[in-house]
């Protein structure tokens, strides 16, 4: 196990009609006026807009909007949230809706308070760093899947360079996030596959690690994956059952809060091969995760077999007899491909046709700024290639 | 799965040398006069006590001590500790060692800051309310086993009145504690029993609850318990292996910081049971926690059978037949005692020369300021009287 840090500040309040106490949050946290970042209409149709201009005005809280988020969410939007900010005098960020918003809130809530000779693209986000402080932030959270309600980080496409990048830092972690599974029902169900895809893929860049004697994080990993493979057809087949939807939820925070990865290194690659697949194509992240992940897998299971085969045996429960190593892991990886296929997701490029043609292009545009990419197996420029061909 | 907000900013630093940095971190959280308090010399021998007071030197901040906890902390000590830092002019508690120093520190932390017409005992610890406000608190935790190093709660004994009790507020959570398993090493191995039986009760007080749909915190509770019971005889058989040390150091930290009982309600009458046990007879928690937990499950299985069928199988790997409901369930009793038993803990209270003369009297203490006792199955004076008498 290696030394760690571990801090997670944020609040979760988490549970039905929490919604409601949004305004009470951000006064308790200190915040006067209020910028609403939004995507589209999904949380005017489903109510959650109204329930939170109404807590807003019923707090005495002046706010400007912000909408037009959309997934892989855009640099140049961030930038026009943060002169508005300036010019506005907001000092409390409340995002409302999945991981694309939150992500972009947090560019935002970290640009308006950037000094003159800083940019925030090129000084952060191209260098996978995070900056020392960001205005407050707090979250309403209707699609499960980033994690980014807790979590430090943020992603982002700069749609002029085709770059899909990322920043992280523990000022941008929010101060509260709420979150109410019934606000998730009227999600279509390919967005629940896309999302439970994503938090499926946190979990795996976890335990998929080079660090050893790491048995009681594993656990947990596992503990996690499981509720995932558990509850993810049932939130598509009964889509108003509040315990499902609550499952689904809480572990897709718990993923991605920092805790699973305490003592443990992990292993990004097959995220940041899809960030460099939805950069160029636009496509759902959970989507392409569920082409990366697999396809990352078969190149790189002979780094370290009995990783595989315990991911084999404990999470898909494979029981073949233990000589039997090659055979235990490619059903593993098979059983993974299936679960994907079962929620309705493509696990090849062709499937979305997607061809061959870029894939030298992503794996040179992975590289930029990178000694390496991964850690379970180091990577290259021609492993990420070969690995994209395997998706094909 | 119940409503829920789960809050735990506490810093966790782990790992091998960290507690030489606990001058820097008390710097961090603006700290300028410090109270160091701890227990008896164990950590003066294991060299924990020079590198702190090094530590503090080189961050030159000025320090007065409070040693002498005790197991099942003291009420007057901590009257002491209030009066030294007002004298002093204290503005942050550095806690060194386990459960008990910590929990101590807490009650000190909380005093300072009471308003003249408060009583920290009458007013706190006899409601299991928690104070507003409290100095900022550091752990160098030495012992694991309770996980109040980033617990909200203080368990602490008046041994005027003998009555053992706790308050609980966020405002008492640890800034940060920090986690070297290297400074476990010397700890006596029926200590590593007592903490890890400790570990485990707050796990399975958690675990056994009347909350409905709780499958991911439930998978999560059972990742816990297999680290503790694995672990647990290998700690006492290699003292000195460090990734043993290091399982056992955070999974005592995790059981107990309040994330494996979102959403759903523990129910903490063993606990609760056992600490009539120590107020009376001064016994060491953790042995206490291995007489009482066995006998509270014999008492209250039948309230719900599938909950005790699911422990033994999951946690226990009880693999008999499923119409076997009972055997099932007493198989995994019988486990956890074996397990209990092999750590070298007593698992009756004839084998600490406890008779049941004062069974009665510690039943009727239990209901003091409390309608009943548990959740899991509520509990009066009568059943707690018959739940030490299975415990005689």
């Amino acid at each position: 196990m290696d030394n760690f840090v571990f801090y997670n500040p944020a609040k979760i309040i988490f549970g039905k009609d929490q919604e409601k106490t949004a305004g009470e949050w951000i006064r308790k946290y200190d915040g006067h006026k209020v910028l609403l970042h939004y995507g589209g209409g999904s949380i005017k149709k489903n109510g959650v807009y109204d329930t939170i201009i109404a807590s807003l005005k019923a707090n005495d809280l002046p706010f400007v909007e912000l909408s037009g988020v959309v997934p892989n969410p855009r640099y140049s939007l961030i930038q026009e949230g943060i002169a508005l900010c300036k010019r506005e005098g907001v000092d409390f960020i409340l995002a409302v809706g999945g991981g694309s918003v939150i992500d972009s809130a947090k560019g935002i809530a970290a640009g308006v308070l950037l000094n003159e000779d800083e940019d925030l693209w090129e000084d952060y986000y191209m260098f996978k760093r995070g900056p020392e402080k960001a205005l407050p932030l707090g979250t309403v959270l209707t699609i499960p899947a980033t994690g980014s309600e807790s979590s430090r980080s943020s992603v982002v496409t700069n749609e002029a360079t085709h770059f899909k990048r990322s920043m992280a830092a523990d000022c941008m972690i929010p101060k509260f996030s709420i979150i109410n599974p019934k606000t998730h029902y009227s999600l279509p169900p390919y967005q629940i596959a896309c999302g439970c895809a994503d938090i499926l893929a946190h979990l795996m860049e976890r335990y998929f690690t080079p660090t050893e004697n790491v048995d009681f994080t594993d656990r947990m990993l596992e503990a996690s994956m499981k509720t995932v493979i558990n509850y993810a057809p049932l939130a598509i087949k009964y889509p108003t059952d509040y315990n499902i939807r609550a499952e689904i939820a809480w572990v897709g925070t718990i993923a991605h809060n920092g805790l699973l990865n305490t003592g443990r290194l992990g292993d990004w690659a097959s995220h940041d091969l899809e960030h460099e697949l939805g950069a160029i194509y636009d496509i759902y992240h959970g989507e392409g995760l569920a082409i990366t992940f697999p396809a990352w897998m078969k190149y790189v299971y002979k780094q370290n077999p009995k990783r595989f085969v315990q991911f084999a045996q404990r999470v898909w429960d494979v029981e073949f007899s233990a000589e039997q190593e090659e055979r235990i892991i490619l059903e593993g990886i098979h059983r993974l491909e299936r679960f994907f296929t079962e929620l309705g997701l493509p696990i090849r490029c062709s499937q979305l046709h997607i061809d061959h043609s870029r894939f030298r292009e992503m794996a040179q545009k992975i590289m930029v700024n990178r000694d390496h990419e991964g850690e379970f197996m180091k990577l290259y420029e021609e492993d990420c290639y070969q690995i994209y061909c395997l998706s094909e």
